[in-house]
């Protein structure tokens, strides 16, 4: 990330190469998709993936330099989906209270839909927790701004004290927050998540307490 | 544990054999912990153990059935290296407050001193985990209960609100803790384990403000 010029962020692109052929790119990203969560990511191939997604290896080596890379890019675009809604909450109308607690509860049933499949975790979601692919440091940057900008409105609102300085609040939220982000957490909150999630949203609420 | 009678519970002995010679099956427990730590336990067999720490195969099945149970009886007597220190701050002196953020320090300390070895997690810990050891349970059980005894003292002394279900509170407490109480959310803490936990610990206390 040393190549930011004029202040623009450039595109985010690990281990990508080609002409930036979007449409194909995403369809191989989905049918990716598709086939690691039939088969898994662990146990397919570049050779395999090609082959059941009907493509030559050296078309997807076009786009993509390893399975890493695909991977990548399938985490990236799954977190996506789980940001997607939490950043339409945060910028919504309504309390700042009640946004907070939307995002918990979004948060938590996003990840369980997204992450599990028949409360199984998907392969690709451990790996990408093991290897720690750089999606995962992105979207908790993600949740962290998305968390300020609820907490900046409910200290301007009166709704929020505005005594503890706001990094340290932002960065203790998103800390309680680590049993719904983490699939691996989130997966034994299955069975409550509706307890779970309300029990701590309400915690930190209180916390906010002007 | 059907087999409770006259109200007592029977000892834990998942998987444990033979009489209570406590000392002996103690001594196994202990080497054999030092051995998985030097050469990892899940490529150490029964057979590579006994040679390893001077006894007959037999002998060790004498007192545990597999690997798996006295790996069970490490990961119980790592916990309780985790919990006595947190029962000692519980039944301390000094003020709710004070007493719920030492128990947030000892948390995350224990578990770093004792999870890991130059920053990398024990391989029998990531096993407990992936298998769920029972230890675990009862470890967050432990937990609950040392939230509770400190929250109910603080109630007591006025120092917090009382208009909250107890079990709610202890619940959200214990889960704002998983980020320290999980090896594997720890390990992304330990450059940053004092502003992490204060953070968290300090979220908890404007929580429980009367």
């Amino acid at each position: 990330m040393n190549s930011v010029t004029n202040g623009q962020k450039p595109p985010k692109r690990v281990g990508q190469r080609g002409p930036a052929e979007h449409e194909r790119r995403d369809q191989i990203i989905s049918s990716a998709n598709h086939h690691f969560l039939q088969v898994g990511y662990r146990r397919t191939s570049v050779a395999d993936l090609a082959r059941a997604i009907g493509f030559s290896t050296a078309y997807i080596y076009k786009f993509f330099d390893s399975k890493r890379a695909i991977g990548e890019a399938i985490c990236a675009m799954t977190l996506r989906e789980v940001d997607d809604p939490l950043w339409r909450i945060a910028e919504g109308t309504g309390s700042a209270e009640a946004r907070l607690g939307q995002v918990f509860k979004a948060l938590a049933e996003g990840g369980r839909d997204l992450f599990f499949n028949e409360r199984q975790l998907h392969d690709i979601v451990a790996v990408a927790l093991e290897e720690r692919w750089s999606a995962i440091e992105e979207h908790l940057e993600t949740l962290t701004q998305i968390i300020r900008r609820i907490v900046l409105d409910g200290r301007e609102a009166g709704e929020f004290e505005r005594k503890t300085p706001i990094d340290e609040v932002c960065l203790a939220i998103l800390k309680t927050m680590a049993v719904f982000a983490n699939p691996l957490l989130l997966k034994l909150e299955l069975n409550r998540l509706e307890a779970s999630t309300g029990a701590v949203a309400r915690l930190v609420l209180r916390s906010l307490a002007p």
